[in-house]
C-alpha cells in the first residue's frame, strides 16, 4: 500500500493510496479520511459512473462531519484502470469508471472486474487491517451506480455491514437501459445472475438488512425516470418488509451538491449503528 | 448574463455564469452561492494559480456556512480566456490562469488583463445590480495569488470592501519569484508600479484597512518559505498600525483541505462586518 498524497484536515488526514489488488489483479487506487481522535467506525463510499477515488473525498463537503463524529470513510475507484478489455474506454456507462460492483463472467472481463469482491472482500479486509477498524463497525453507502453498488453488496452480505445507506441509487438495474447495458457486458446472457446484482430483485428475492436503509433522491435528478426508478425498490421493500427510509429531496438533482446537502445526515444515520 | 448550470444546495442555489466582460473586453465565467433567505452580505472570493471559477464552489465546503450565515459568495475565474498573448499559455505561473489581479499595461496584455477592474468595478458593480446586494455589504477574500489580490484590492479600494481576509496569500510579490516573473510580465520594468500591487508594500506606503484583516496559513505549505512570506505583511502591518491576525494553522498545507478546515471561521468574520 503506498501513500500517494497527504493532506491535515479537520485535525485528521485525507489521504490518496494505491496497492496492488488480488481481486482485479491491477493496481487499484483509492483515498481514506481518518479523523485524529477514536475510529468509531468505518463508512465505504462507491461512487458513481465516471468518477473515480477523488470525486466524494474533495466535493462531498463530509470531512468535517467524518471528523465531528469519529468516522473513517474510505473511497474505493469505481473500476479497474489500465486495462485495454473489448469496448472498456468506448462509453462512459460500460468499462471504465462504470463496474457496476458486480464480479463479471464474461470474457476478458472475468479475469479484473471483480469490484463486488473488491469492495466486499479486499477493502472490507484492508480497513480491518491497516486501520484497525473493528470488523462490525463497516458500513457502506454511495451514490448512483455506486448506490446501486452499496445496496447489492450490503444485501448480499448484510451481515458485514452494519448499516447501508445510499444517494440516488440505480435500484433496479436489471430494466433500466445503464443497468441492463453493464449486466449484459458483464454478466452475459443468463438473467438468473442478473437478479442477484439488483437491488430490487434481491429484496424480492428476501435478501434482507436488519436494519432500515437510508435514500436520499432528488426530484429534480434528471435520471430519477428513466434510471433510478427509487419507488421501485420502496415498492419491492413494502412487499418483502424490509424497513427503508427514502426521503425525496424537492428540486434537488444528481450532483454532488446535492450529497453535500444531505451527507451529514447520512453520517449521523451511519454513526448510530457503529 | 447567461446562466449555464443550476444546482439546488443547502436550500439555496450554486451557480455557474458566463457575461461578456467590458473590462477585459473578453467573455468571462464566474460561479455564485445564493442562499435561499436574505443575502446579508457578498463575499468576492479570489481563486489561486491555475484555478478558475469552480474550484472555490466544488472544493470548498462552503455553502454550508453560507447557507446558515446568509451569504453570497460570486467566484470569478482567475484571467481572461480564449485568447493567445505572447507566453499567455506557456507555465502555469504567468498569462492565462494566472492574473495576478492586477491592471496590466505591457502590450497585448494591456488589452485585457484588466483583472483589478474587472473585480473591483465590474464584479463589484454586477453584484449590486444583478443579486441586489447593497453597496456596504461586500467584502473580500481569496488563496494564495487570489488572496494576494484581495489584500491589494481591499488595500487600494478600503472604503469598497468591508472586509478581507486570506488564505496563504502571497504577500509581498515584489521579492518572490512568482510575484516578480508577473509583475514584470503584467507591468513592465517600472518598479513604482510594481510596488502599488503588493500588500506588504502598499501597508508600509500606508494603505490601510479600517478593520483587522484575517490571515490562515498552513505551516506545512511548501510555498511558505519561498513565495508567500506571510511574515513580511505582519511585520509592515505591525510597522504601520494596519490591525491583521494571522493564524499559523499547524500542520496544514497548500490545499483546498486547508481551506475547506478553516473556511467556516473565515465567513464568520466577514459576516461580523455586513
Amino acid at each position: 500500500m503506498t501513500l500517494l498524497k497527504t493532506h491535515k484536515n479537520f485535525e485528521g488526514k485525507t489521504q490518496f493510496w494505491e496497492h496492488s489488488a488480488h481481486t482485479t489483479k491491477t493496481q487499484m487506487k483509492f483515498s481514506t479520511f481518518v479523523p485524529s481522535g477514536a475510529i468509531n467506525g468505518c463508512l465505504i463510499w462507491l461512487s458513481g459512473l465516471t468518477c473515480n477515488e477523488e470525486n466524494f473525498i474533495t466535493k462531498a463537503g463530509a470531512q468535517a462531519h467524518l471528523s465531528s463524529l469519529g468516522i473513517m470513510v474510505i473511497c474505493p475507484d469505481t473500476s479497474p484502470r489500465g486495462l485495454t478489455l473489448p469496448l472498456e474506454h468506448a462509453a462512459d456507462d460500460f468499462g471504465s469508471g462504470a463496474s457496476f460492483y458486480v464480479n463479471a463472467t464474461t470474457e476478458g472481463y472475468k479475469d479484473h472486474y471483480q469490484m463486488m469482491d473488491y469492495i466486499a472482500l479486499e477493502i472490507y479486509d484492508l480497513v480491518q487491517e491497516q486501520f484497525s477498524v473493528p470488523k462490525n463497525k463497516i458500513s457502506i453507502c454511495g451514490h448512483s451506480m455506486g448506490g446501486h453498488g452499496a445496496l447489492i453488496i450490503g444485501l448480499r452480505e448484510p451481515q458485514k455491514f452494519c448499516a447501508i445507506s445510499a444517494f440516488a441509487p440505480i435500484v433496479h438495474p436489471t430494466v433500466v437501459p445503464w443497468g441492463k447495458k453493464a449486466l449484459l457486458g458483464y454478466l452475459g446472457e443468463d438473467l438468473s445472475t442478473w437478479a442477484m446484482n439488483d437491488a430490487t430483485e434481491l429484496v424480492l428475492k428476501g435478501h434482507k438488512h436488519s436494519q432500515e436503509i437510508l435514500i436520499d433522491q432528488g426530484t429534480a435528478d434528471p435520471f430519477l425516470e428513466k434510471q433510478l426508478l427509487t419507488e421501485h425498490f420502496k415498492e419491492a421493500c413494502k412487499t418483502s418488509g424490509q424497513q427503508v427510509k427514502v426521503n425525496l429531496r424537492e428540486g434537488y438533482d444528481h450532483s454532488y451538491y446535492f450529497i453535500s446537502t444531505f451527507i451529514k445526515s447520512h453520517l449521523e444515520f451511519h454513526s448510530r449503528f457503529y
